[in-house]
C-alpha cells in the first residue's frame, strides 16, 4: 500500500519510473532531475529555468476552521516560493490549479487569489494561470518556475543543492526555528485548553508564522552571492530535512542543540518544549545551507547589513556514519540527544496536520 | 457563489486579481498571460518558455469504476501536452501533484506514474518532479513547460494563439470529432442498455479515444512551420472552443456542420446523433486553427504527408455579429442549426463527466 511506502519512497518510484530518461547524464538541457527542491534545465546556455510544484490538501494540510482563504493564497504559494529560493533561484512564474465544491462563495476564492497576488508581487513572481475544477475536496496545487543566472557571462549558472556539502563545512540557517510548529500547536488544541491558555498575546507571533509564512527568496540570492552551494529549506523540520541534506551528499550531520535559534515567543508560550518543536517542527521554511565558516560568516554579515534575519550556525558536516544515522543531535556537552523525528506524510497515525512537502522538485 | 459564476468567469477573476502586472506590456520577459492555452515567457530573448495546468478530479473528470490507472496517467498529462502544443510550442518537462488515499495498492500508482512516463517519451517530454500527498479525494494536477524558437535567428518565435484570427480565415480541425464523447456516453451507459448493446467492437475504438488521447504535439509544429499563427486544442468541444476563439480575436464564427470530420465508428455506433457529439462533445484534444485557405492547404498536404491526421475545413471567420452569438452552425443550405453547447464545470446539472479545461494557462 503507498501508506506503507511513505513519502519519500513514493519519489523514488516515481523516479524509478521515469527511469534514466531524466538523467542529465543523458538528456541534454536537463541540469537537476527529481531528487531537490527543485527540477533544473537549462532553456538557453546562459540561463537555467527551475521548477516545483506543491499540493495543500484540506484536513491534510490545513483546515479552514483555522485559516482564512487570503492566508491559504499566500501559503500555497509560499511554499512554492520557498522550493526556488532553496534552489539558489529567483521564482519568475507561477501557476495555480484548485478543486472546489461549487456553493463556495465568491468571496472566498477573491480573496484566495489576493493573497497569492500579494504575495507574488511581494517577490517579483507573476501568477500567469491555473485551472479551477469541481471537486468533493478542496486541493490546491501550485507549480511555479524561476530562473538562475551566472554572476559572469560564461560561467554555469549557480544552485544550492542538496548534495553539494562537504566534511568539514558549518551547517547554518537563516531566522529562528519552531515558530510554524507552536502556531500549529495552538490552532489544535482544543477551546479552554492548557495550550490556548499560555498561547496568548505570544501566540499570535506563532500563529502568523504558520499561516503565513515568508519565503526566503532574497536571502537565498545572498547565500548565493556569497559562494554558498549547498542547501535546502526547512519544510519538514531540521531533523528530517537535514537527513535529506546528509543523504543526498553522502554524510553525516550533527547537529548541536543549543545553537538552535529558537523565536522568544515560542520559547514564552511553550518554555522547556521549545527546543523539540525547533529541532523536529516543520513548515519554518527557513533556508538550511552548508559551506565553509568563513564563507557562512560573509553571508551572515551581508544578511544582517540588509536588514535581514540572522544566519546561525547549528552544526556541521561529518563523514557518513557507518551505522546508518546519518544526523545525530547533541547536547552542549556533545552527548547525543534523541528527538522525534519530523512527519512523514503516509506512514505516521495523523496527530494533527501534515506539513507541505518541498522534496520533489 | 462560485456555482453561479462558471469556470470562465472564474478565469477572469483570477485575472483581475493578478491585474496589471500580469499584463505583457507592464511585465518585462512576459509575452502572453492568462487566457490562451498557456502564458508565455523570454527567458532569453531567442527562446519563449510556456506553461500550462490542468487539474482531474475523481467523480468529476474520470472514474476509477470505468478508467484504469494506466490511462488515467496517461491522459493526466496528455491534456497538459495538448495546451503547450495548442500554443505552437514544443513540451519539455512535467511535474505532477497526486493528492490520494493511503491505502491504495502502490501497484496502481506505478501504473499511473508509467502512463505518464511512456506518453512523455513518446513527445520528448520529461517528467521531472511532482509532489504526493495523502488526501481524501483523488485529485491530479499535471504542470509543463515547453518552448518555442524561431526558424531564423532574430524573429520572434512563433505562436499559436486564440487572438490571432482574421475576418476570411478559413477555420480547420485536425482529425476528426466526437469520438471522445462518444466513448464517454458508453462508459456512462449503465449495463444492458442500448447504449452498451450497440458499442460493440465499434465502441472499443471510442472508448480508447476517451481514456487515452493523443496530443497533437507534432501536428501543431506542422501548423506553425506553414504560417499559421491562429489556433487552441479542442478540449470543451468545437462549439465552446470556437467562441473562445471567437471572443479572442473579436469576430465571429460560422461552422458548417456537413463539413465537420466524424469518426467511423460514432457514426457506426450513434448513426444519426453523431453530428451533435462531433460539434459539441469535448475532450478530442484534436487542434481548431484558423488561417489563409491556402496556408491550411499546404498544411494538410504536409500532414498527409508524413501519414498524420486530416487537416479539415470546417468554417470561417466572418465579422462579430451584433446580437452577441459569435458562433453560428449552418447546415449545407446556409440555415442555422440549434445545437446543445460544451459542458460547463460549475453551472450546469451535472450529467456525467465534466472535460478537462485548457483555459487559463
Amino acid at each position: 500500500l503507498v501508506a506503507d511506502l511513505g513519502e519519500f519512497g513514493l519519489i523514488a518510484r516515481l523516479a524509478h519510473a521515469v527511469g534514466a530518461a531524466a538523467s542529465p547524464a543523458l538528456t541534454p538541457g536537463l541540469k537537476r532531475g527529481i531528487g531537490d527542491d527543485a527540477a533544473v534545465w537549462a532553456p538557453t546556455p546562459g540561463t537555467w529555468s527551475v521548477i516545483t510544484t506543491d499540493a495543500l490538501i484540506e484536513d491534510v494540510h490545513f483546515r479552514l476552521s483555522t485559516t482564512d482563504w487570503y492566508d491559504l493564497g499566500w501559503k500555497s504559494l509560499a511554499v512554492n516560493l520557498s522550493d526556488v529560493a532553496a534552489m539558489g533561484a529567483q521564482p519568475r512564474y507561477a501557476v495555480v490549479s484548485v478543486g472546489l465544491a461549487g456553493d463556495l462563495p465568491l468571496a472566498a476564492i477573491d480573496a484566495f487569489y489576493q493573497g497569492m497576488a500579494d504575495l507574488a508581487a511581494r517577490h517579483d513572481t507573476l501568477l500567469v494561470g491555473g485551472d479551477t475544477v469541481r471537486a468533493p475536496c478542496l486541493a490546491i496545487t501550485v507549480t511555479v518556475v524561476g530562473e538562475t543566472r551566472p554572476a559572469s557571462p560564461g560561467e554555469a549558472p549557480p544552485l544550492l543543492e542538496r548534495s553539494a556539502g562537504r566534511v568539514g563545512d558549518a551547517l547554518a540557517v537563516t531566522g529562528a526555528l519552531g515558530a510554524s510548529a507552536g502556531g500549529l500547536r495552538l490552532l489544535e488544541a482544543p477551546e479552554g485548553s492548557a495550550d490556548r491558555v499560555r498561547g496568548g498575546d505570544e501566540g499570535s507571533a506563532l500563529l502568523q508564522a504558520h499561516r503565513r509564512p515568508v519565503p526566503r527568496v532574497e536571502e537565498a540570492a545572498i547565500l548565493v552571492a556569497h559562494g554558498l552551494r549547498c542547501g535546502m529549506d526547512l519544510s519538514d523540520g531540521l531533523l528530517s530535512d537535514a537527513e535529506r541534506l546528509a543523504e543526498a551528499s553522502d554524510l553525516g550531520v550533527v547537529v548541536e542543540a543549543a545553537r538552535v535559534p529558537l523565536p522568544a515567543a515560542l520559547v514564552a508560550v511553550f518554555g522547556d518544549e521549545a527546543l523539540a518543536m525547533g529541532i523536529a517542527g516543520g513548515e519554518d521554511y527557513e533556508l538550511l545551507c552548508a559551506g565553509p565558516p568563513a564563507a557562512l560568516a560573509t553571508a551572515a554579515a551581508a544578511l544582517t547589513a540588509r536588514g535581514g534575519p540572522a544566519l546561525t550556525v547549528v552544526g556541521r558536516l561529518v563523514p557518513a556514519p557507518g551505522d546508518g544515522s546519518r544526523v545525530r543531535v547533541v547536547d552542549a556537552a556533545g552527548a547525543s540527544l534523541d528527538l522525534r523525528h519530523g512527519w512523514t506524510h503516509f506512514a505516521t497515525t495523523d496527530n494533527g496536520l501534515a506539513p507541505n512537502g518541498d522534496r520533489v522538485g
